[in-house]
């Protein structure tokens, strides 16, 4: 657009975020101790982008693998210097209570198995990481943080976008009105589902698009305003004719309002491509677009007629590091992290509330 | 963007369309004769806009002012040279029916006289362009209608946009499929309403954000799709303690469903700034933004990865000047208007369902 200006952060409003971003940066002391990560499930995203991730964290590594399929456990042990003390089955995985290696379990299993393999972790006396949506229902949740509190060990989920610059500066603008109070949230993700999956069947993911990529429509809407929805309308659009959608939904967008009276229009597709949100305020908006991939987030604000590319400033690990450590810190630290169980309940609710609109054909009230 | 590339309609998607568009522009045959126009309410669009650009209009032209301020009708008779037998005020208004310089009557008054002035102008034996929104009521929509083929004359509604380059090829790739079938549509609208006009006055204005400038958010996901909806939800965010909506709604965002499937989320706002709108289909989106100013449209549009931005065709008209001719075109050939009093009943049958939804909290059928 002709009116877009290219910005670093060190003129207009990145310069003073820059200055407190940097701030808190340096705050972070070195530790030398790491803890230990048993990554569960050994599908793409364990392998591809969590496993070569823990190699680059500073208070975290991997040191056991959990595997229903023993060439996987073999191959990837043998790839990451994993011994075979050290690598489990679904069968023996509550003996990792007995592995003082291992401090914090990773759940990044079908949707359907978060909660049982969170709550047989915290038995196990181990803190969890587990993946996003947190469980198939608001009942699961409630078990997974009963079980975690229990046996005294954290539970976190993991909302990696929380630990992106790009998405950590949108939070910090928009909560702190730079742009004007907001007025209106857009969010929007999907993709094209391709047939086949465990995401597809909904015994094994509890949901649609709403469940795998949806939910960060509503999790920015969340963390964007940092309130809860008071009430929720959803509309849904599934071609129950697609053999992707015997069980589960394609389309399912809703419309969140605030207690502070903001509205938030939010997309879910797994038929066409979307990953953006902007949050307009009375004096302009900041947009992410695209805003929660694995990388490549863009960053645009527009004020006073004018629109600008805006690059927050840099930080020295990346959302998946940054995630992985924010969790062995919050150990070390014994705090509570930024994204805990009661996180991802929050988005369990919300979603429930979504579907009963959408089935029902009314505003939910939350 | 770093993928954004620009790219001009002689490339990519816009070669074959730039032939079609100018094979449609070649087709308009001159014509001696212009049609004479009465503008009915000297306000800022009918004196600042529409009448400067009639003197532009191939087949248009300026001959009578209809206001009940006599100070406007003498300030704009002199300006465009309108003699005082055709200055009208709203008492004498019936009397254009003894005039034959004025073939139709633009009626550009507050929403809740639209009704009246074109049924006025209808009996008078007077063709209608009326402003958007038609009326403030289906009812009153469908009374203009019957008093206008009562009468055997045209009626128009100002949906400007549809004579608009982008939006006109917005239209062309989204219903031809050009990006995949659409999925998704997303479209706001808004501006930061100042206090104390006739639009914050329910009673003239019929409503809030959504009779001024949501209504583009609706007409176009109608455009775009060529489709009617078959479902709304909506939900309304409105301070009531803000004196500038005593009346009338501030924000009110909804979800229509159409019957192939496509969900389109609009926002309508009186406290933010929003213009445009996107589709996206199965291989990519085409978006406008802005979408529905006076002038300045920006267009890109996506596939296979890459953002480019999209020059249409130019046109030997402007939006304003292609409204004026249209109705004066169909006028001389006997042709309906692309945009007639149905297509301004239209909306307002969904405008009715929108409110309804807001206030019952549930969906609505239509």
């Amino acid at each position: 657009m002709s009116d877009t200006t290219r910005r670093t952060v060190l003129g207009g409003i990145g310069a003073g975020l820059a200055v407190n971003l940097a701030g808190s940066a340096m705050a972070r002391r070195p530790q030398d101790r790491k803890l230990g990560y048993a990554v569960v499930g050994l599908g793409y995203y364990a392998t591809q982008q969590i496993m070569p991730k823990l190699a680059e964290c500073r208070n975290s590594k991997l040191v056991a693998l959990v595997s229903g399929t023993p060439e996987k456990l073999e191959r990837y042990g043998r790839e990451y210097g994993i011994p075979a003390t050290h690598r489990y089955s679904y069968a023996n995985y509550d003996r990792m209570r007995d592995n003082p290696d291992i401090d914090i379990v990773y759940v990044v299993l079908p949707n359907s198995m978060h909660a049982e393999y969170t709550i047989r972790a915290a038995q196990a006396g181990k803190h969890v990481l587990c993946e996003k949506p947190m469980a198939v229902s608001v009942a699961e949740c409630e078990a997974m943080i009963a079980a975690s509190k229990r046996a005294g060990r954290k539970l976190m989920i993991g909302y990696r976008s929380r630990f992106e610059p790009h998405n950590k500066l949108a939070i910090k603008l928009a909560r702190g009105a730079e742009f004007g109070p907001t007025r209106i949230i857009t969010a929007e993700h999907g993709f094209d589902a391709q047939p086949n999956q465990w995401r597809l069947d909904k015994a094994m993911s509890g949901g649609g698009s709403l469940m795998d990529i949806g939910i960060y429509s509503l999790n920015a809407a969340r963390y964007l305003t940092g309130e809860e929805p008071v009430a929720v309308s959803a509309v849904e659009a599934t071609d129950r004719s697609d053999p992707r959608f015997a069980s589960v939904e394609d389309r399912i967008d809703f419309i969140l309002r605030f207690p502070s009276g903001v509205l938030a229009s939010c997309v879910s597709s797994y038929s066409s491509n979307h990953n953006g949100y902007r949050v307009t305020g009375t004096k302009g908006w900041i947009e992410l677009e695209p805003a929660t991939p694995y990388g490549g987030q863009q960053m645009r604000v527009r004020r006073d007629g004018k629109t600008s590319d805006i690059t927050p400033p840099p930080q020295d690990y990346d959302q998946f590091v940054g995630q992985l450590d924010h969790l062995s810190q919050c150990i070390i630290d014994d705090r509570q992290p930024i994204v805990p169980g009661e996180e991802g309940l929050a988005d369990l609710r919300v979603i429930e509330a979504i579907y009963r609109s959408a089935r029902e054909r009314r505003q939910v009230t939350l």
